[in-house]
């Protein structure tokens, strides 16, 4: 018997997929958009998610469909569920992921907590929205947004005319959502995974720095969290992962509040960069998860394998340090870091790899795994 | 930049390289025995590994050549390494390993201790050899044994008949090897690595039980081993990888007497099943740890994850259970434990897959990694 997960978009994530699978002995072929992906070793095909019959041949080797990224298009999805296809998550789950308007509707219905938030479609609405909330609020694109593209902080409508011109409105979805920019003492982020049976589990609450938009560095558990909060985290998952039907990982990323409260603020359906802490740092990863979720295995323990663990990401700095190069020095000043690298080339900003080092000390964790990735970016 | 390893053989200690390959960012390549090999993922190749062609054309497509087992002719690696490629380990290390009788001339020189042994040649020499231990004695094959094949338990000259006879002799090199019989209280692995540069690190002291000839059960660190025996242990270990120059992990089995003494059993010159508790208990892996040595990068910490790992082998039991099919009962009964298949066919015998429990109690992980590959057995 071979249990055969597929995997749409060839990026880190679906190579980090590839080492669960390999251990526990599943099968994982990745649909990759192009040559030399991160997830190149698994891709057995490579292709457009966007052309039907590209994903619909790639579906017939495998007995589940995933996915790297929230991109493949609703209809692609819809097609092949009606087909008999296994779709996890599936894409009446994943339109709330690739629709933040539809997603804050959703969690409106469900009565979870999140930031003041309505839907605009013009500047005299937009400009409204502001006035009742202070005069600045955090504008998104509906569709289309990651790692800090598709938001802006603006505090006049007109700080949005170009997203309101028709055409640009149109290619987002024809509304903007327009929410309350939160004062927030911190962010956090809760990641859970669902099976489609509707069993559950949640790692534990964690903190996330975010640099430019970008996640720089993940705290596991988030330190000082009282367990209130921990609890209502939680909470708040298992209403999200069962109210939008989820399966496989879900992360919750929330605003914590000078008062205690905790906001939705976004929400990834599959495993997401505050959960990458988890392959040393807990008894399962959640790449393990996810694949033992979407073929609708029983999950495993989400305990942690020590007190703290740290993840600081390694983005890239130029068109030539690709991070392997400096491993000479690097490795030898760090040997408890686990340095992880995605195969990709040199870019400035991108997602390149991530160094995690779990330790009884938070101080131990914290300094160290940014010591590791700051000579990493050094070279 | 891009660090190349390539692994002659596609077999389950392949296959676990490729997962430190994929976290750390190298490139791993695998010449494969057979299409649908453990480390078909990695295969770039597929051919016979005693044809100098075969590998040479193999090796110029990576940086450094090492293996997932130690049947590759020398005289080929001999000719790789004139012709200037990085063969790790290197062949007059290698020449120890294929060859259990030039493996005990060296240990001698080494001055370590080990069994009474002679290299015998006739029924005569047999026979003295069985007069002067006991009446009984341990009896291999110079080349060609593993897993309990080439090993035959005899008391006296008659019960090697067939292995004295001219045809027989000349096929394992024309001399066997006769070893005492050794009491020993239990037996043990000292596993390390040794980077062509000598940087040296050792992992706890192990204890290992064997079943058939066949590893069962590795408990790390080895139950009750006092602080003189482990420090004799590592000092083993470091004496062999410098007197035979290894690069690349090094498994040490040893008996251990009861007047606490240790004699060395058998080499490895390869990450061994000894050390696949590693994986979750130890920080750096003896995978990883192996591609960072025959690359000549610094070696990871080998601190331990827990203060105990068990691991148990599960050997197929027929020609239908896969493990795989019953990963829906056993995973959902064992959620912390690792469950790690190889991806091979089912065969009675075979090693198919490991369980690795760690814990902070020893019952805990015994009990618990016992008891999923029963439960993994029963299918």
């Amino acid at each position: 018997m071979t249990l055969r997960v597929g995997v749409i978009g060839g990026g880190q994530l679906a190579r980090m997929m590839i080492v669960p699978a390999l251990e526990l002995g599943l099968e994982i072929k990745v649909l990759a958009e192009a040559h030399g992906s991160s997830a190149a070793l698994a891709a057995t095909q490579v292709g457009d998610y966007t052309k039907f019959e590209t994903v619909a041949e790639f579906a017939k080797t495998v007995d589940v469909i995933t996915f790297d990224h929230e991109h493949v298009p609703l209809e692609i999805l819809r097609r092949l569920e009606a087909e008999g296809v296994s779709v996890q998550p599936p894409s009446r789950a994943l339109a709330f992921a690739q629709n933040k308007l539809e997603m804050r509707r959703r969690l409106h219905e469900l009565g979870l907590p999140m930031p003041v938030w309505a839907a605009v479609q013009t500047a005299d609405e937009l400009q409204e929205f502001l006035n009742a909330n202070g005069g600045v609020c955090v504008l998104k694109t509906p569709i289309g947004g990651y790692d800090g593209k598709g938001v802006r902080i603006i505090r006049s409508a007109s700080d949005a005319q170009d997203w309101l011109e028709p055409d640009a409105l149109t290619r987002v979805g024809g509304t903007l959502l327009a929410e309350e920019k939160v004062s927030f003492v911190r962010e956090v982020a809760q990641l859970s995974a669902r099976t489609p049976s509707g069993d559950f589990a949640t790692w534990p609450l964690v903190q996330t720095t975010q640099a430019n938009g970008v996640c720089a560095e993940v705290v596991a558990p988030a330190p000082g969290a009282n367990a209130e909060t921990i609890a209502h985290a939680a909470e708040i998952a298992r209403s999200v992962a069962d109210g939008v039907g989820v399966a496989g990982v879900l992360a919750v990323e929330m605003f914590e509040t000078p008062n205690g409260r905790l906001l939705i603020n976004e929400l990834a359906m599959r495993p997401h960069n505050s959960g990458h802490f988890s392959i040393e740092g807990s008894v399962t990863s959640q790449f393990e998860q996810h694949l033992r979720a979407v073929l609708n295995l029983p999950l495993g323990s989400t305990d942690a394998r020590a007190a703290w663990s740290v993840m600081v990401n390694i983005l890239g700095v130029d068109d030539r340090n690709d991070f392997v190069s400096g491993f000479e020095k690097v490795l030898g000043e760090h040997p408890v870091a686990k340095v992880h690298t995605y195969g990709k080339g040199a870019r400035a900003g991108r997602k390149m790899g991530h160094v995690t080092v779990i330790s009884d000390s938070l101080d131990f964790a914290t300094t160290e795994a940014n010591a590791t990735a700051q000579a990493l970016l050094q070279g």
